[in-house]
């Protein structure tokens, strides 16, 4: 039987990369889906951390991701830095064109990065923090699969969006939120309908399009916008910005070119990034302590910041390592020696 | 006495222009500051029409703001076009930069307009409106003054911080939105104190930071953010990016410079435009007809695009003109003879 453990983000990277390899992923795929897995798992951000592993499999076993795929970046003398997924994983493609958006920011003051045609199952925050490293500020935003009633609706038509932001800070993690556009994520209504508890007012609505509270009935209706119209306009802009405009499919045309939510979403991916020294350079130069002010202010006032868990979370894994469950120990094994022929 | 009367915007826009004249701006600044109010009153947007001038003569009568400025154009080879307000309005240095945006934009992809300097009082829509005209996509943001305690917080720490975005259409109005990253307008509180109704719960803390439905108590303590930690954060975003990464000030900044919230907000503004047409060219081309199927959809199930009554009030207003009341006929004589006098 076994036994839970504790593992490093080393050790743990080395398990999870065995078992995509394992299961026919190239090293140029494997690597980075297996880099955002882990740092889901030592930040403590379990929704994006080991479960996903098996999710990935199964895109895979049903032929949705392209294994061995070998993105393309393409570069024109616009601010536009363009990498083409080739049908494999989006991770790759961030990986590819990270460090020539950076450059482009720091020249033009801000380039964005169109990734076209990838299988989408990371969180953002992975990205921003990247291009917090370089000293950018960045926005990162995507479609998803139509799940999402505009306010005011009664039927899915946006995806669950997710908007996420990173600020650089010297002498501390970045300033990084990234959240979906839906009032919850989709897994959260998921685990109520297990727990049999009902949800909060105003989550979702049925497949009448009447307001409900009951799991089930939300899973098989639609879910809300957080914050009511003003949410549902920023998801609308991300279908608009990082769809239409990058020309990658929508939520509505994700779904229909899936047919089910029961893989990852196929789509593109928008990231905006920023030189704040190269804007500010016109005004004396950039004041990263005025920003420290604003945080400092949160903070003082007992309000939070942004990612402040996931990086205390981060310590203790650094530190101590990252303690996995018997169960999750042995879901690893499982998929590690059984490859695609153990994925439901 | 003064009759309640119909004017079409043209003649609106003569007096409008004409009290700002008179009360010492210069034509550089009065006919943009002019255009805005008129265009918030023509589309039954009151919280920006007429109702605005007071304050800016206020403002203006104070020295808070310098009527005369010429704003001042630099563009380098950077992405980013810069316009010096000169501590005059906002409205000036945008009409003088937007084309200049517009043509960076559609040779690189994206760009940047940063206003530095500024007194601000105009919604951003008029200012998306624009580029979508120029066939763009634009996101547009400023601070404003610390009013608004951030999710979780007891102070006043951000600004009602509006954000603003626009999308071309073909044949129709473009899709725009523009709201406060409160959860409501300090006017609508304002609004509440003065018919003695109660705040709905969630928009505001009092002075010690407990939540209140007391509008005078709100007013004395802080709103709060629209979508609880997500909009607190979009919210923090546009006070990094459109306060500190441009050189200019944050809400609590400008609150300190000014004293009061009784003048209109001095700081910065950030519009980042994008050329639809340019980002999806690698991708065999725009097509505006996959944004159609999501507007339909919204429309088709019920919903609502946000302008939408903005934009039936306009046409109204261009067909049959603008309903002002007496009381708003009277106001407009009395700025107009009295000028600065006349403004308490």
């Amino acid at each position: 039987m076994t036994a839970a453990k504790t593992l490093f983000p080393v050790e743990l990277m080395q398990k999870v990369e065995a078992v995509f390899l394992n299961a026919g992923l190239s090293p140029t795929q494997a690597e980075p889906v297996a880099r955002v897995i882990v740092a889901g798992e030592r930040d403590a951000c379990k929704s994006h951390g080991i479960y996903r592993i098996e999710g990935c499999l199964r895109t895979l076993k049903q032929g949705k991701v392209n294994p061995t795929a070998v993105p393309q970046l393409t570069q024109d003398e616009t601010a536009i830095v363009r990498v083409d997924a080739k049908g494999g994983f989006a991770n790759a493609a961030f990986e590819m064109g990270a460090p020539v958006l950076a450059e482009r920011a720091k020249v033009l003051g801000l380039a964005a990065l169109v990734i076209n045609d990838c299988t989408h199952f990371s969180a953002l925050w992975p990205e921003v923090e990247a291009l917090a490293a370089h000293g950018l500020a960045a926005i990162a935003m995507c479609p998803s699969y139509a799940t999402v009633a505009p306010t005011g609706g009664t039927k899915a038509l946006m995806g669950t969006n997710p908007f996420g932001f990173g600020w650089p800070r010297i002498g501390h993690m970045p300033y990084v939120f990234d959240f979906a556009t839906s009032v919850a994520a989709r897994g959260e209504v998921e685990l109520h309908r297990i727990a049999g508890k009902p949800l909060p007012e105003g989550w979702a609505v049925d497949a009448d399009g009447a307001p409900t509270v009951d799991p089930a009935k939300a899973l098989a209706g639609a879910m809300l916008p957080f914050g009511g119209h003003k949410g549902s306009a920023i998801s609308m802009m991300i279908e608009l910005l990082a769809g239409v405009m990058i020309g990658d499919m929508t939520s509505p045309e994700a779904l229909a070119f899936l047919g089910s939510t029961s893989t990852l979403p196929r789509h593109g991916e928008l990231i905006i990034a920023f030189s704040p020294e190269r804007f500010a350079a016109a005004r004396g130069g950039l004041d990263p302590g005025r920003a420290e002010v604003l945080f400092d202010a949160i903070v003082g006032q007992g309000a939070r910041l942004p990612s402040q868990s996931r990086f205390a979370a981060r310590a203790v894994s650094d530190a101590q390592g990252i303690r996995l469950s018997a169960d999750e120990m042995a879901m690893l094994e499982r998929l590690q020696k059984g490859g695609l022929a153990a994925v439901s």
